[in-house]
């Protein structure tokens, strides 16, 4: 095993830095062939790769997990296939390193241009799933990173396994085993440790729930891309379709209501209220949603037998991540964006309508990563937007915003020639 | 006057806030009227703002600052209109909210863009210079930011002034003049807490010293543009033309060692280092500058009778804003790079060399926010990379690199029109 328990986590850094130089000077063609030689690997390996999630698996139902988790910590044949089946899907992807831009001779006589680079070391925190780990090396790689990794204790045998495999493949190539790390203490100090490593690690994306958002977002002295939350919106406007929105708020809602796109709140006209809310609420009851609903929404709903919950103050401020909806009655479309910008995460947000003013108002007023026009929010994802992978969905505005797809993984450096140029 | 004393700054952020989408409504047209009224009113109210001018630099004088900073602090009518000359080339600039790139229509039917926008609410912590606070502004409402401004005590009066006409100017507009605001109050515990209002603020610009940089990078829960710190290196290759070289490495020092693109290391090939050291150290020495040098370069120097200091630790991880300059012999290029990466801020370097093979793979090799060949390091500014203006110089990977032009300012959202679309 080449990951110690015991972990100098700056040694870690350094190892990471260094190794992230050398991975800075390959080509494409020599991270196609890294790339192709763990997915040849892993599939060599996966009887070893099984047994090792077999241990995490039957420590998980020792410490009575629920069958949802134990779900998501398993690997088999099928799943570890997909996962081999992504990086082949990764490799055929644009590499993003090494591209120019803004190139142009500049007064002062230098020749300037701008070219992206790998940002360097990628610090990446993660929870249960084991996929995590092969797909965030394998997109590092293909952009020429580094990463340091620490994923769940849930999944630590198959997460050992999984690493080794790569480090194994990056030696094969010459390259050295330390591109990337796994964190295997669950000693949790070490995560704070990371999130000040400055000196060595150029980004942390955190991958997981509100509180290690949170965490990061108030330890780290390194960038992070903060995402994953999601608080989503949808607001019927009277000028709907009525009889073509159900469709939308159904699937937003319904498709898979565990993710951080799935609708949470449905802000609905005052003038359709009345009309609309006893079918809309019929039909999202028939697909098992729990109404939480305004005063004004929960009359009708109850007049009409609906079943709903009263909204609290913290109903709207609340990611559902189940088959939960809020449900509020609005004035008018100024109100419906009003209450967006107090209580969204600024995620995905929706809008139906016909009219063409309020949907160009709506995509205009409302800052969100993303903003629809009679579409679901469920949309917003890596591969829908065609983007080719998806490391994360990032919910702040610096560096990217939204699916960030390969090329948020890049920086840039300015590169100058002049000629025994001196600046006058 | 408009900004108060007793500062809630919660209350600051939020009314930021509110003013930001205000902003970002505006176009282009509208924000160069805006910016025209300010470039007016500043020129209409330079008595008064003179005068305040004048109170700070009495405060300065009793308070016994030295005569350099006195003059950082100082405004004259000729400051002032270079000032007022700098919000009319702001104005000319391209604006870059609006752009829309990556527009595709999906296979999943969506029409899909990337539409820039403003980024909101910009933090700005800086120090003595009172021009900042009028060029901050001019940036951000030419991209339709809100800023909070944190400017240094000793520049209060004329910072209340110069924020007072812009407000003013925004009223005028029918706009917010809580889009531009100033925290007043000297009290640093407002520093803290304003780089953790993370609901209210999108970014945090620290233009000052490595302390303000590392509170930033410590406290901040906002993403925060670290730079504008520079340990900057120049390898003198073997193959360099030296005749033409000592131009470039004096320009490098000397034109102005207090700013910092300006050069704290040269490393020099030991090929070179016995022919070339005496005669550049005795140029270096007739321009005032102080030597620090490592033990081979220091017994050369010294050989000639060219006086320098011998370098310690620390000699090389400093910055040092004055003419001083730390030489260092190296074995070759691989250990001027290894010495790099080992010291650099990644802020900017240099190599000088005839051989394009040297070159090509210094350019490669070093990982800093601009890299030269045959150029002087001084070239790392917004005005000389044709950028138009200059924000800050960003040190760090993340969302802009080097120079940072008005784009940096700005964020992108995802728009996307359906057809009462809903994901399969």
């Amino acid at each position: 095993m080449t990951n110690s328990n015991s972990v100098d986590l700056a040694q870690f850094g350094q190892q990471a830095k260094a190794a992230s130089f050398a991975l800075a000077q390959l080509s494409s063609v020599q991270k196609s062939a890294l790339l192709s030689t763990i997915s040849q690997r892993l599939t060599e390996n996966s009887a070893a790769i099984l047994a090792a999630n077999a241990i995490d698996i039957a420590q998980a139902k020792d410490n009575g997990l629920t069958d949802a988790l134990i779900d998501r910590l398993l690997l088999d044949e099928s799943r570890l296939a997909g996962i081999i089946a992504d990086i082949d899907n990764v490799i055929k992807l644009d590499d993003p390193v090494g591209k120019e831009s803004e190139s142009k001779l500049l007064d002062n006589g230098l020749r300037l241009s701008r070219r992206s680079v790998p940002l360097g070391v990628i610090g990446v925190i993660y929870e249960a799933r084991p996929n995590v780990t092969v797909d965030i090396a394998a997109l590092a790689l293909k952009t020429g990173n580094a990463v340091i990794l620490r994923g769940g204790k849930e999944t630590i045998n198959s997460n050992i396994a999984l690493s080794d495999v790569i480090r194994q493949a990056l030696q094969q190539h010459d390259l050295p085993g330390d591109a990337v790390q796994l964190i295997t203490s669950p000693d949790r100090a070490l995560v704070t440790q990371l999130l000040k490593m400055d000196q060595y690690v150029d980004m942390i994306i955190p991958r997981g729930g509100q509180n290690l958002q949170r965490l990061c977002a108030e330890q780290a002295t390194i960038p992070v891309i903060l995402g994953g939350i999601g608080i989503c919106h949808l607001y019927l406007d009277k000028a709907a379709d009525l009889t073509r929105a159900a469709e939308v708020i159904i699937n937003a809602k319904v498709q898979r209501p565990t993710v951080c796109n799935a609708l949470d709140t449905l802000l609905i006209h005052k003038n359709i209220a009345q009309q609309y809310l006893p079918q809309i609420g019929q039909q999202l009851r028939e697909q098992g949603v729990t109404l939480v609903a305004c005063t004004d929404s929960q009359k009708i709903l109850l007049m009409s037998g609906i079943e709903c919950d009263e909204a609290d103050e913290q109903s709207y401020s609340t990611e559902w991540l189940s088959l939960t909806l809020g449900v509020k009655v609005v004035d008018d479309m100024a109100n419906a964006i009003e209450h967006i910008r107090q209580h969204s995460s600024g995620h995905s947000e929706a809008i139906l309508t016909d009219n063409l003013s309020a949907a160009t108002e709506f995509m205009n007023q409302v800052d969100s990563s993303a903003v629809y026009v009679n579409a679901s929010t469920r949309f917003t994802d890596g591969a829908q937007f065609g983007l080719g992978a998806e490391v994360a969905v990032s919910t702040q505005k610096l560096h990217a915003r939204g699916p960030m797809a390969l090329e948020a993984l890049t920086t840039y450096k300015w590169l100058a020639w002049g000629d025994y140029t001196a600046r006058s």
